[in-house]
């Protein structure tokens, strides 16, 4: 039985033909930059038709970069996608276009975290956290074996946790949340603003004036640049707060990272947020943290999961 | 049916005896505070035999101070029950004293959080989380309407995750747990250091010598002391960051909040941490904070809803 599976992101969108669990195909096409959301969808049916010309797929399943309202397909304002500034109904609008066949939608790093569960870094653990650190920072939950989404599609929103509360925030950069200091977009504007102040770096020199991608900061690390040492070693170790915290106030067996930021800087990242997550840890709760196996296909084969079941 | 709960807590063991619903009777017992398991043990069938001497009660629940390994009924290490270092198998021990009836051994504030969902001010909502303020901090978790326990009974432990991240510790005490701002035992500690630091209070005046229990910070708080107001504030920040994190990473919709400390500090308390929380709160998320409304017999009503089911 044939699905498909899209992972709609904001500059990519990657669509998979699934069979027998295994990928027979996939295609890949550019996000729109400007528009609005129907130039969207349009991009997702073309590159759906592109791998299943003829309509075998018995149905279709598509992460989104944002919480979807539970039940309904519903994406709302998703800040990403080029003028997607209210509610969009993506299932429907997409099966409108699909003849009718079930679209099942979800948040893309919940789809992303179910295909680690099921076929990658997390397979036969049945209570597990998929943490992404790219752009932004965020986490899907497998709870005794089920994918939680929660009443209102906001579980696994742990870009938005607090690593510090009120009076410890150290600097005028946001409110103490993760993402402010694990995330892509964060870590640049820090930087820039500790440039602004003073401190040399050659971040900016590797990026040639363009943005810092998850490759330049990997470069620099290698470099030995100290301002960069400094700011991964403070974006480990918020991920490790966080992360710690997660896992004992829900009672978690293991941690998938992945992301664009994680992959880059590697093994030796992997291991320090490993290191301080168990330093952290409480009780007889030993975590360990797997790097994500799935690669840049993950969430297009977890959204296909979404409607692995239908006929 | 008749059914027994027990809230075995480090001062004092309350049982109740439950028929549709309602709490026939109840018996009070001081824990011992010398000797050991077994000691505790008998404590607690006494309480028993008092409220129930023919054996009515088909099946008895139980509330212990600390994480049980889940499926056994065995409370590991407690640190706050007499020369409890090492794994007791309470359900066990308990049945063979009772006639073989079955025993249900789960953590007190789980059994708190029941109790609240099934009875008290949570009713009626599937996702939510009861946390209790006293000499430590603790929570339940109710998601999809189901008591979340976790692989290893650690779920809720919300006093040991962290408010601050390793390089914004301001001071010397604990690992920035948020128990360490929020906990009673961790307030004296820290109210006690300021003292001989220089700093001015009515806090041990008002103890007479005597521990610093719930009811001194409240009258602390009332005299218009600088010190306690700090301090209490301080942890009514603490308490907003840990909740409104648990409330964005697995998506709740409710926070009761209990325990000694949260009932002496009263309204103003609970309305601090409830502005802190949806100042806090990310998108659609809307969390309002209610007080517990079980009292001091919650933890035993909990227990019995352990065994509400059994014939």
């Amino acid at each position: 039985m044939a699905t498909i599976g899209v992972d709609l992101g904001g500059t990519k969108t990657m669509a998979v033909l699934v069979e027998d669990r295994s990928v027979r195909a996939k295609a890949k096409k550019s996000t729109p930059l400007t528009g609005g959301p129907l130039d969207v969808i349009d991009t997702v049916v073309r590159a759906i038709t592109k791998l299943d010309p003829d309509g075998r797929a018995r149905a279709i399943g598509i992460g989104v970069p944002g919480p979807v309202i539970p039940g309904t397909g519903v994406l709302p304002a998703a800040p990403n996608l080029p003028g997607w500034d209210h509610d969009v109904p993506v299932g429907d609008l997409l099966s409108e276009r699909l003849g009718g066949r079930p679209v099942v939608v979800d948040n893309d790093v919940n789809v992303g975290t179910l295909a680690e569960h099921r076929l990658g870094a997390g397979m036969g653990v049945d209570n597990m956290i998929g943490v992404f650190a790219g752009t932004g920072v965020g986490a899907g939950l497998i709870l005794d074996g089920n994918l939680r989404q929660g009443p209102r599609g906001l579980a696994g929103e742990i870009g938005h946790t607090f690593v510090a509360f009120r009076d410890l925030r150290s600097d005028g950069h946001g409110r103490g949340e993760l993402e402010d200091y694990a995330g892509r977009r964060s870590l640049e504007r820090r930087a820039r603003c500790m440039v602004d102040q003073g401190d040399e770096t050659v971040l900016f020199e590797l990026a040639g004036g363009g943005r810092l991608k998850s490759r330049i900061w990997a470069e620099a690390v290698e470099a030995g640049d100290t301002l960069t040492a400094k700011l991964v070693d403070d974006a480990a170790s918020a991920l490790a707060s966080a992360i710690a915290s997660a896992i004992v106030l829900i009672d978690l067996e293991l941690v998938v990272l992945g992301g664009g930021m994680a992959e880059r800087l590697g093994e030796s990242f992997r291991q320090r947020v490993e290191e301080e997550i168990m330093e952290r840890s409480f009780a007889r709760a030993t975590t360990p943290v797997l790097a994500a196996r799935m690669g840049d296909t993950g969430g297009a084969v977890g959204a296909a999961l979404l409607v692995e079941g239908f006929r």
